[in-house]
């Protein structure tokens, strides 16, 4: 990508994802209309897909040749990822957003042929963007994010998973899962996983890992965390593919090998 | 205890909480000296045992009657609630506060023969302060929060409870705990125990439970969840001792019985 070009549509994205993030903070005391999606934990609220609309249009309008991947269903059909395509979660977290009234973020990556370009996430409420542009670093707000400590050691991690890991699962033997609790500092489960990515990307956390997300989850924070030196795979240390659902792991590469040989190779079912 | 009494130590106490919370806020990002306790993961720092100091020589000199629990051992001997009490954690979630310098709180309980009369938790990094006064209803800076939704159903609850209940342990078949994460709505770890009983009192989370605190983890807390209508016990739903470590459930009272005897009970060890 040109980076006059980058540059334009980093700028407008930026203006979109505050004026979207203003105008939920403006509404966040109406009352919700809550539906269900997947399963009953699943939520949606009109916000989200006013917010995905909002975007929807606005990118149509002024950039009609690039593409669209949302949650919402606003959406193009995307079966390959040349071009220009943003790929959006306007509301991510929507349970915090719901029973909480924050810790929900919007998130917004772009990506051309391919390659991860620009990443932003708004934690809404607290009023903080994470940034980023490929090769130019990470920022929260203004301030530049520092390069993930390469000696970090693995006792000392907190990581950050949902405690579906230590419950009976599809993907890996619980107890493996549970010797990785036992072992590393501490855990924490925050409910959203941009704002998880973000955590990260600040070296607040030193890893993030779900069974399961999909593409919006995760597109703009492999992009800003790739700017501070960390690492995103699935759970297996293989690629994640942004055109489908799949298991994540996002993290500082010193405590990669331990999370990934260590453990969950491990109890690979 | 006699109201004008209380009201004077009620501005007091805020008083200083404001005060140490802007030291810490101040010094943020110098080095910290960090050593740990009863295990490699339970830390200390000089910032804990500095803003305990200030509270215990403040207190001493003002309130020269009144007796001092505290964490880092300043605090004085006491083996039973007569007088006035103070029970203070200079600073709770010391692993947020060494690695993300936030998220952490002070947290102040002043109890007058053996009742809770005033709750303080000062979320430092944020500048939000919860706080109680028996009887006259909890706050976050200054709105009242809601008395707690009498009608909250058990599977669209949001529980903080840490990755360990979901690990072989003394108390419960984990198991069962499994059972209860897969049941309700959503689970979510934050790693300090007076903002998590924080969150239960603004009704953002339906529940929190822990396998041992102390006294100082829970002293404010108790006294502000009480005041919208949550209730606190041990695990097994028995009345928590404020001179004695153990387990901690603060909830909804609409779901303590669930949690209570539904999953915690059945599991027991």
């Amino acid at each position: 990508m040109n980076w006059d070009d980058r540059e334009t549509i980093y700028q407008q994205a930026k203006g979109w994802v505050l004026e979207a993030g203003k105008e939920i903070r403006d509404n966040i005391s109406d009352p919700l209309t809550v539906t269900t999606k997947s399963n009953p934990n699943d939520l949606v609220t009109t916000m989200d897909s006013d917010t995905e609309y909002f975007f929807m249009t606005r990118i149509k309008e002024t950039f009609p040749d690039h593409r669209i991947i949302s949650e919402e269903g606003y959406g193009d059909e995307v079966s390959a990822l040349d071009g220009t395509v943003w790929i959006i979660d306007p509301i991510d977290g929507t349970m915090n957003f719901v029973h909480q009234k924050r810790n929900f973020a919007i998130s917004v990556g772009i990506y051309h042929d391919g390659i991860g370009e620009i990443g932003l996430i708004y934690d809404v409420m607290a009023d903080v963007l994470y940034s980023a542009k490929k090769g130019e670093g990470a920022y929260r707000n203004e301030k530049g994010l520092l390069p993930l400590n390469k000696h970090k050691h693995f006792k000392e991690a907190i990581l950050s998973l949902n405690h579906f890991w230590l419950c009976e699962n599809r993907l890996v033997n619980e107890t493996v899962m549970q010797n990785l609790v036992k072992t590393v500092r501490g855990t924490r489960t925050y409910g959203s996983a941009a704002l998880e990515f973000a955590a990260v990307a600040e070296g607040i956390m030193d890893g993030y890992m779900t069974m399961e997300l999909a593409p919006w989850d995760i597109a703009a924070g492999i992009i800003i965390v790739d700017e501070v030196g960390g690492n995103t795979m699935n759970a297996f240390g293989d690629s994640v593919n942004l055109l489908q659902k799949g298991s994540v792991l996002t993290c500082n590469p010193a405590i990669q090998e331990n999370i990934v040989e260590d453990y969950i190779k491990k109890g690979r079912k």
